[in-house]
């Protein structure tokens, strides 16, 4: 079974390594890492690692088999080349254009989902980025 | 061969994917990952991520073979409990007292050093992390 996930996977944390072991349960893993570009129009702020960085510690995770870059026109173009059988969404992904692009395509991609609310999240990250280095830290850098 | 890298591994960046890679191609990579407390002490901050965290990170990395928690009391244990033929050293690590314990224990373990600095730092993702997070982003946690 090829297994399809895409994120932003910016700083690695538990959550991912959750998400990523039972991506890894339904077959061979593909992941897709979103561009630098479209985490600033999502974000209003650029990833603290960039694409290329996200892809190379990615490939360096033992239950992922290829990550591969965004399409930053069209975000099914990565469907289209890989064909998943299953494309596996983390607990807040939305997947209702998924399903409209799939049906048309009829390429039969199954949508799984994890359920499980991740043991951590990036506003959690957050939080701990912002105790370990005060605002008073800005006067060294 | 059986080579041993310690540090503190809080938030994996392409630094250390580098490090890891250049050990893996002298053997079988043991981590001894840095105890919160050891971190907490040296740098007087907790690190972002605790040490079960960080362990459970590394050890999804395709490099490394194992993933041990350091010793509090004495930081030469786990060398003395996993007899390895090499002792892998970053750029910055420090290896005077390393070399002592080795000589008295018998063990014949050899100290090889990654002379190359590395192309990422820690202070690099602190300059990172208040770029992504500035001053104002306190208010909204």
């Amino acid at each position: 079974m090829k297994v399809l996930i895409a994120g932003n996977f910016d700083v690695i944390h538990p959550g991912h390594i959750y998400f990523l072991t039972e991506a890894s349960k339904l077959g061979e893993v593909t992941v897709v890492v979103a561009r630098d570009e479209t985490i600033k129009k999502f974000k209003g702020r650029a990833p603290i690692f960039n694409e290329n960085e996200r892809k190379l510690i990615l490939e360096n995770l033992k239950m992922i088999k290829k990550v591969i870059l965004g399409d930053q026109k069209d975000f099914f173009t990565p469907v289209l080349l890989e064909k998943p059988d299953i494309i596996f969404l983390g607990p807040d992904q939305y997947s209702s254009w998924i399903e409209e692009r799939i049906n048309k395509s009829g390429l039969g991609t199954k949508i799984m989902r994890l359920n499980n609310r991740l043991p951590y999240s990036s506003s959690e990250l957050k939080r701990r980025f912002l105790k370990v280095y005060p605002i008073d830290s800005t006067k060294e850098t």
